[in-house]
């Protein structure tokens, strides 16, 4: 009658590839949990997202929480790798982070329904978040010693100014479309960010500030 | 028996005066949609919280969107008055829109909640909002012809990386306090937020670029 019968051997072999079933249960997981955030998301329809039944969702991971827990504990160590490949350079830094950001847009929308549920309470895997936040924060501070940084600016907060720049545009695409009339889905805003990110980057360089700039406005300055 | 009996007379009258009655609707209305989103908020909540029945709140305001619109087009209109109200100094208008954003929590998670709703997508009060977005990045615009913010930044990122220094930190209070261990609420935070973007918009301010810092790092540096 139709496709079904066909495709049903196929299936059926990948239902018994344990592996590929777990991934696609996570890839599942991840989508729903994306879009609807952990308290709006259901089992019933992550199981229908994965094509397994309930039961072998269960089996496989335990219940929403576990699956949530799972889902965050992949995410920190795909991120653990990214930072530890971050670039040196401020300008490449934030380049760098934006790039992943607009790849990982599950991501931001993971921590915005996180922040909405929970606002400054405990989070999921929050011993290995902090962790992941003081080696960034160490980070920012070798290149303020470096002297790539200003060493005046607080090293904490520095780090959530420089999340802000990366993440903020795609957290919160509406207000980017109002400001700039382009989705930041788009590869236009792209490309206008990350220019900026890299223009913006060379003004917090210390040594750029040591500089006389070419600026008519400068007093008397000729030479 | 309780306090009840004494106390109905005065609801009584309260209840009589529309005037203060839809006020106390919009109160409870603004608390509900910050805390459950508009999706996730109910008229019967919101009527519970103000103390109407729902008839009343439908006959002042109509159904659940348009008591939604009432309150965006009132939080705009609030928003419109205080950006009438920023300084011209970027460090003080860093600043000030980061005590705003303390003072108005409820405005961040609006907008969270409908960045996780529309995405990209058109919005309640788009036009006006549209338009006010306009106006911030003419300010911009100004402050950068003045030579007090970099004339090589793109006026529209600028006013997002602005909005994201300012606001990030509290759309993501998880993350504020992972990072600096305090919760954005606490007034240590918000001391040590406000210190930093003075400092950090002093290093955005062109002029300041043209002096030489005194820098042990600056090769041959003495004058």
């Amino acid at each position: 009658m139709n496709s079904t019968a066909t495709a049903k051997p196929h299936l059926h072999v990948v239902a018994r590839d344990p592996q590929r079933t777990r991934a696609r249960i996570r890839a599942a997981a991840l989508a729903e949990f994306s879009t609807k955030g952990l308290a709006g998301s259901r089992v019933d329809a992550i199981a229908r997202r994965a094509r397994v039944n309930k039961r072998m969702l269960y089996h496989y991971f335990g219940n929403k929480d576990d699956l949530f827990r799972e889902i965050m504990k992949r995410k920190l160590e795909e991120r653990a790798a990214w930072a530890a490949g971050s670039p040196d350079d401020p300008g490449e830094t934030l380049r760098y982070w934006f790039r992943l950001a607009c790849e990982d847009v599950d991501w931001v929308r993971l921590i915005e329904w996180e922040a909405l549920a929970v606002g400054d309470g405990t989070v999921v895997s929050e011993t290995e978040r902090r962790r992941a936040f003081a080696t960034g924060v160490e980070k920012v501070r070798a290149l303020q010693a470096k002297g790539l940084l200003p060493r005046d600016l607080d090293s904490q907060h520095l780090l959530l100014a420089l999340m802000g720049l990366t993440t903020f545009p795609l957290a919160f695409p509406q207000i980017s479309r109002l400001v700039t009339g382009l989705s930041p889905r788009s590869a236009e805003f792209r490309k206008r960010r990350a220019d900026f990110l890299g223009r913006f980057a060379a003004w917090l360089n210390p040594a750029r500030a040591a500089v006389p700039l070419p600026s008519p406005a400068r007093p008397g300055g000729r030479r």
